[in-house]
């Protein structure tokens, strides 16, 4: 009782705390606050690209011999005006068989629907797949946003089909569901002629107004920026609208945001980091082995946006998708897995098979996951015995993302209470030195707790 | 050969006059430059409204039971959506039984495509209809723009449907055949968020930019602006526009503007006065007997927009339009006869026909009306025998738009020779006190130059 | 009393000599049938060309280097398929340009809306014009047809777009004008399959049923066949056909067919002979100069369905037609002009407007027209007094298709009451031996009944 | 060596008898036939439905609360035009809902365009799932042909979009791949006029005419009719049919036709029996325990045709199907599986997955299933144990469907040679009486061979 009071004072100490410190528009106070708790509790989230990219949904794959970041199927516009991308080639061969020489970009509008997007049917999915936030392309680099932005009047989901508030819509179901929902947005818009002519006027007239009136509207949990690389933080006024954010906004308790606030901010300010296909432009953050939150993106499959040219094999497997949620979160991260809706509103059933079996593993083996902290003393994963570690509280939970017949040693642990999450049979383990050795117990099919990872939970050894 | 000369050094004073002097930022330096003598000169312009709303194509009409500003098919956006016009019923109507309700006017961008758009063949047409300029819509109240406009970004030509600078290549063809080429341009959009928050931002951001772009772009020697009845002038900054327009733009000696410029303005400021299907918001202006260039405007039906439902009664008759054409300019205005192209580009030939036969007409009896102004003792026109006058250096020219058997009776003119325009034979003529009495001719269906209106030119009375 | 009682009787009789008659599977007993009168006393006909080619609705125009026959818009889809035809280049160039090589014919039915039809609508116009009958193509070489025929399962009008029985939905609007009702039908279908691989087998399962199908749904006034050029009509079956309509069919007392029953039937069997634009087929049939009825059909521009590339010189004028439909008259035969509306069901109003030319002109002057007769002792037309003569009754018509200043000699004639008609003022007249010589009369344009042609009627003279 | 020449000859007269013997149009003659061996071997085939109904591609599911056969979307058209079928409800509130009351099914020929359909990416698919057959809807109840049939003029895939011959090009693939092709074609069009009114007619010149062209261009492997149930086989001359079939055409030595072929037909005569969703139309056929060669056909979830509603716990699951497999051919069965391409000619990559899945099993275990035959002894299944069994040669293989810690027992079965496909382990076994004990071995997720089910194949023993 006592405990609870206590609790519950530093609740509304910390939350006062929060409120009350006044941030100043530069990057010293700003990276002061400290990341909401819920994010690093929460692991596993749902990207979601959805946009008029959704209509052609279509990029290249590995056949077309480019690397991952020329197959993404939101880059489509980019993707069949520059010549000096890459993937420029692939892009206009097929929007030309397809579709036309002349037929434009802004031509795809007539056929985004969404005559079948149902919000709760996405949350359930969501909310099955063990995922406890969901962030939804708000505006992608296209500039076309997904909510009735006056900002982009006649360049919006409402103005134009799919006539209707997407944005908010869904996050009306994804907070029914007890999730947390966030929204993606593009600082820059590659082909919005204010943006070229005048990137000042852009920010204080269009990209500012524009974020605010998003915030305003609906408070959300996580403002994921991106298309940041042209300029620096200075040029965006990132610090003046994150100062903004976190004194006056009405998301300024919980809400999340991430590293890409100008050309020289990954990694280094403003929220979480990021990686995405583990990779960053900013080298130096790859691996993320610094201790900061931080999450990785990426796709099912090689893309974000859907792309209806990747077949069963351009698609991550369950079993890789589960194992790089287990590697991320060993080494701190949050993983911020994608779909790719379809122009008429549905979910891949693929995707929603994907995130099923994520669900599944994570709800036997959760326990592992939500809530825990990269473990200090975890060493280097070892190539073949693929074993990571997670701590929460005094539990520390061992976790093999390949079946081990031999034993597992754990270094530098005092004998805890070992058992196999989803396993009711004993697991017999020893102490050598300061060496745990657990042995793996005998699973047939038939008691075999779940697939492609085992946890073995070591309580009150912290 | 002296004479000569001294035109040639006046044109050269006058020119530098013009383009010496410095108007300033109010109404009393911009009303002091005179009209440029080619529109007073000019008489018969084309009117072209062309837009997203030709996609629809539709208006009411008198079955509709709503009066003839009810009727403009322009206004379509507006009709299906504000419920306290009058013809709010019958555009919803048609609306929601031909495209059904979920059908958004941004809809129509997909089918305004103008495939048999030939411009050349545009400018013909007007060439053979005896007109001297053209001004075209280059953008309407809805705001789309019929050239690549940077602050219309994706509500434009290019961008959308057609995918093509319209404004610019219609310029291109009717400067060709000689024709002067001028465009509409609305002050204000009605939908646009901008305009609705924050009119001085509007102003300031998008059409006092997007003007200077048009002007700068094409030279145009019209600019016919429309929708400033919202606002006073000094909220449209109209007199900082005009003395940009008049002092440095590449537009500065031949431009004609009108008086729509603030709801302050109608047949007090800025250029040529304008009525509308012989009426102006501001009722004293009326009739326009004031002296001061204007221009009456007028469809050939009773919308200015293409509409499908109009049947040939609802159009004009080439003797009405001849008609009104002769009392304009008997009364010192102009005629800018409105056109409405169809959405694929062609122009109804029902449009060509009426065109056609003004033109026919002026073959035979221009020298009454081009360079011509109002004789200065013109006496009313009585109802029976509608006689017109208009006067050109020495010349007196009466019009007779009704055949008359019977003489004929001219006061105040003292004999000069007297032709009928198109006919070689003799007129005959008696002078009794200060009145010519003119005894028309016997014309049979052979010998008759001309349908619809007669002309006696009397030379060297003035 | 009496006489009505006569006059009944003699109706009865001659509808049961009609009725009664078996008309033998043979020329010779099918050509023994009497063309209906009235059809040479109704004279004027509206010809509709309606189907899938009014969505392209092009056609190539004189700038093409084309003759008359290779303008039509409705041989489209021969058009762009035949690389034998001389218009193969002009719309091969047109299609790929405008919707792309892969975009084929049968594609158009999405776009076969007739939004805006309103039956009751044209058939006022067709009563403005003072035509007696219509003729509509229920199917044309396409083989698409405009009413729910079993026959062209998915390839009709109710089928598919418009998704309406337009053949059947007109026929009750003109009807309740009181005008007649007829349709045209092809006995052939360029490219229908069955066709192609046995003429016989689509003869029979096909184009027989259907046919009957047709006459048996609308009771038609007049069947237009056309498409018969490839066989005899003993391959097709017509004077078993023929037997049928004539004996059995609901159609039997007042149906009209013409002479397009095989490639060897023109100007020789069937009904009323026919001519297109002053040819036909077959050479010596050109002029028509044989007692039987017949019938010109034309477009109003040269083609008869619509072609939005026509522009207003490839129309003919209204002065055009008049003359046309005075020398056909005179020659002894009927005109059937052609309107070829649009795809949202819409006539182009310019065709309205030469429909309401000819039917102003036929108010005043009709009775030269309807119910005549060509007369026996016309004299051969002069090319440049082109003075027309018709007869009904015992009167006999003048008629001046271009005004004579100069007196009007008509051999042959006894004197007879003359008058102008539309023209209150006496005809001074005189005779000299056999010649009758009319004097016209001044008139001015105040007084000129008519334009483009003038009537003199003379009254008891036949 | 002289094995190999025994078995050759054996085949050449084989071949020689199939070939000479002359089926008359009985069907004691019929049924006389033998399925050809290849069929029975092949045991897992892919059936494909695939047509305009890919296009809205809707079905009620579950939640609609109507049963299996109310929910295939394939019955769209019908769907929404039957009042009498329990779907009526639900496939007019979606049709009206989404595409509006005037738009007709027709109207959906528009939108099957196919762009990405590559058969060589669909026979990879098929072969990777260890398909041997490949089954595609020719033709549905609609009526309309994914070939160029000319039975169906402007009905069909070459005529109307996608402008291809879809079934050719697949085949061409699929043979590539060394799988058999064959087609689904249903005898009755619910749709058709000629259908509706004279089935006679209809089966003498559209029906029989379009299979013999069908069976002509492709020499199918497999003809599946179906919609047989309206009349019996003497309507639709179904034993004339075969005899030319199997006497005539170029398919006749290796075509396998189905039990379709009239009212009272199913699972009496034709060639093998069917079962659809474990049921047919005839009850007493449900299960099939007769022996004669049949086939059970289904879809992944539970429409044949691709539907849009279907999530994914309208999917079956990998082990489900694997599971129906196995059950089916121990029973003496084929399964033919189908998919559902969308309109883009895209496989959803769901169902990708699951052929995947399967393919991956048959890897391992295909031994158990390919070639082999019902075991003649084989006991009822248990439901605890789910214990199957199959036969090849000598060898009698031991299906488990559910991992057994515990032995499993085969009565009357001597020792032979025991061993688990895809486990390199040796197989603990002992005998008492006639029965063998089989010990299941200790499998850790590392040396599992598969998921789903695992096979004892004992050797020599039959």
């Amino acid at each position: 009782m006592k405990k609870i009071l206590i609790v519950c004072l530093f609740a509304l100490i910390s939350n006062n705390i929060l409120a009350q410190k006044k941030y100043e528009a530069n990057w010293e106070s700003i990276d002061s606050r400290p990341v909401p708790a819920w994010f690093e509790d929460a692991k596993f989230g749902i990207f979601i690209h959805w946009g008029l990219f959704s209509v052609p949904a279509w990029g290249p794959t590995a056949k077309d011999g480019v690397g991952i970041y020329d197959r993404y199927s939101e880059w489509y516009w980019k993707g069949i005006s520059d010549p000096n991308r890459k993937s420029y080639a692939a892009f206009t061969k097929f929007h030309n068989n397809t579709y036309g020489k002349d037929f434009q970009y802004q031509d795809f509008t007539k056929d985004f629907k969404c005559e079948l997007f149902d919000p709760n049917e996405w949350a359930k999915v969501f909310e099955d797949a063990g995922a406890k936030y969901v962030v939804l392309t708000s505006k992608h680099h296209e500039g076309y946003t997904l909510w009735p932005s006056k900002e982009s009047w006649n360049w919006n989901s409402v103005d134009l089909n799919p006539h209707r508030d997407l944005a908010g819509d869904l996050m009306k179901s994804v907070r029914n569901k007890g999730l947390r929902m966030g929204y993606y947005y593009s600082l820059y818009e590659w082909f919005n002629p204010l943006y070229k002519a005048n990137v000042n006027k852009y920010v204080d007239d269009h990209m500012i107004p524009q974020m605010k009136d998003l915030v305003t509207r609906y408070k959300p949990d996580v403002l994921w920026t991106d298309g940041e690389w042209d300029h620096p933080s200075e040029t965006w006024k990132s610090t003046e609208f994150l100062s903004w954010l976190y004194n006056e906004s009405p998301a300024k308790n919980d809400i999340v945001v991430n590293d890409r606030w100008g050309k020289e901010t990954r990694a280094k300010h403003g929220g979480i980091y990021t990686t995405e296909y583990d990779l960053v432009h900013d080298q130096n953050a790859t691996g993320m082995e610094i201790n900061h939150p931080w999450e990785e993106c990426r796709g099912i499959g090689s893309s974000f946006g859907f792309s209806r040219n990747e077949m069963l094999d351009d698609y991550s497997t369950s079993e890789q998708l589960i194992h790089i949620l287990v590697d991320k979160v060993a080494r701190g991260g949050n993983l911020l897995l994608n779909i790719g809706p379809a122009a008429d509103g549905t979910i891949p059933v693929i995707m929603q098979q994907r995130l099923r079996d994520i669900g599944k593993w994570l709800k036997v083996n959760g326990d592992a996951i939500y809530g825990t902290r990269k473990w200090a003393n975890s060493p280097k994963v070892d190539k073949d015995t693929k074993v990571y570690f997670t701590a929460k509280g005094k539990d520390l939970y061992v976790i093999a993302t390949k079946w081990q017949d031999s034993p597992i040693v754990v270094a530098g642990i005092k004998i805890g209470k070992v058992q196999m999450l989803g396993f009711k049979g004993a697991i017999k383990t020893s102490i050598k030195g300061d060496k745990l050795t657990i042995i793996p117990p005998a699973l047939s099919p038939a008691t075999n707790p779940s697939d492609y990872a085992w946890v073995y939970k070591i309580e009150g050894v912290l």
